[in-house]
């Protein structure tokens, strides 16, 4: 069996995994806030797997974790997990120990793709698409993550597609990340809110016109997004999740008629069926988890890996 | 020995190779036009490049083509070869037979792909970028070239990087084609020229505003290319290929400041280091005949080929 773990802000999402690639055991635990607190997590992630698994089932034979946060390439090492209080930490250093098998560390966007791959039954080449506070995709085929040496592969959020379009927090304008990520969604929209991309929805469908700017602005990011990931490594489909993806068909709906309106422009891009090749994860999917369990099968490697 | 064509729209580049991917021989011929002169053109190339060869010298393995045109994915079958007046034609099923010998077809742009990288002494993943009438780019890692199902994999022209830019032929607006293409630079210039581009550079020079704005774009264009290939692949370089960049390195600075003026506004993108990483391929190199003839080397191929 192998540990997958997603370490997220507030909660971790942890997976134990058959040699199928079965989730036989789930835990969810809150996460700690800091290096020393994001280890103690973990532990206590692996902990609660193994008190809910069967004294007769094999040993855990690999954790693999997801992080938001940059993991140098070819390291464990964490750096700019600002959502976790970490600035920089080699993780696998910290729990392999400890823990005893090999740790594999990766960024959590990379993580769910291998994840929604898996969980998608998906052949040939996905795309990953990620909407979240932020945006970010990852590139899977045949099951192998696709890197790269500097860790940018499936980085579309700081694409600009829009020379006019609103200042990005990374000094760009309009990066896909300034037009559809949750982060700048909230901040142009400026009322206090729980849950603000619905409420950007709901006002939306009530005729609000800054509302309905953020809604088309949203779909006008996330549909480039997948032409972006069409037309560079020809993804065969694109499937999105993340936190924005809770709003399920509205937000579905909403990309695929912003590609058919380019499809209804261009015979080109009406030929490629891009709205036919997009769908969401499952809500409540462990995709990062999974992903991060599958990180300890050699078959899921490319190349120079993250791990320990 | 391999031989690999370049059937452009009026000439056609040749080259012998040996298995040390050494160019032996080369000859340039002119093309002819519709399917039937297409034939010829490949055939007249083969036995010229034969002529120039010692008789002691091992007989040709094997002969790949590269054509402007749409190579349907997993066949040697050629559609839309609109500058040879080919609609359709299987070339492998056409010219093998006489020739005796495995033929590789690939579109001229890929196929210049993976010349550039062997030209180039790439090593890691390289994209190749062909700034000519159109704008399409090649992505090659370890030496081989990255395909797709559908064979849009580098079909970046057709990315949209301004809603607000000029129409694309393809039907939409603001594509990277639209804003830097030879043939868009040329219709938006509307002066008839031997060389519009080189006009339009020169005009700039000389303070023209139309001019002016059409070189910005031309380099706005290209820049963004460049930052899609490593945004959503992290390829290592970026090679500029095609007949634009016969403008050498008055384009090359217009590019690299487009790059660097995004490293200054955002510390991420200043982090890629992306003017460093592009160069253009020595003027009159001969990639794409070069590329051809490396089609018939399996080291070269992604999964399903499209050969005879």
């Amino acid at each position: 069996m192998r540990v997958g773990l997603d370490v997220g802000g507030t909660k971790t999402d942890a997976v134990a995994i058959d040699d199928a690639g079965t989730v036989v055991s789930r835990v969810r635990i809150a996460t700690g806030w800091g290096p020393d607190a994001v280890v103690a997590t973990v532990f206590e992630a692996v902990r609660a797997l193994r008190g809910q698994i069967d004294a007769a089932w094999p040993e855990f034979r690999s954790v693999g974790i997801g992080i938001p946060g940059q993991v140098v390439p070819g390291t464990t090492r964490v750096t700019h997990a600002v959502n976790l209080g970490v600035d920089e930490l080699d993780l696998a250093a910290a729990v392999s120990p400890t823990l005893g098998v090999p740790v594999h560390v990766e960024n959590d966007v990379k993580a769910a793709s291998l994840g929604g791959y898996a969980l998608h039954g998906a052949t040939g080449r996905m795309g990953y698409l990620n909407l979240g506070t932020g945006i970010a995709a990852g590139i899977v085929e045949d099951g192998v993550l696709m890197r790269g040496r500097h860790g940018t592969a499936g980085e579309v959020g700081h694409i600009s597609v829009d020379p006019n379009g609103p200042l990005c927090r990374c000094g760009q304008r309009g990066c896909i990340e300034a037009l559809a990520g949750g982060r700048s969604i909230a901040e142009r929209w400026g009322r206090v809110s729980a849950l603000p991309v619905l409420d950007v929805f709901d006002a939306a469908d009530a005729g609000d016109p800054l509302a309905t700017e953020l809604r088309n602005d949203l779909a006008a990011g996330a549909a480039a997004a997948v032409r972006v990931l069409v037309l560079t490594v020809d993804v065969d489909t694109v499937v999105l999740g993340g936190g924005v993806t809770n709003l399920g068909t509205r937000l579905l709906n909403d990309i695929a008629a912003d590609l058919d309106a380019s499809a209804t422009a261009s015979p080109f891009m009406r030929s490629l069926s891009l709205s036919a090749r997009v769908s969401l994860l499952p809500a409540g999917s462990p995709a990062a988890a999974l992903g991060a369990a599958l990180l300890g099968d050699a078959r899921n490697t490319e190349g120079v890996l993250a791990h320990g």
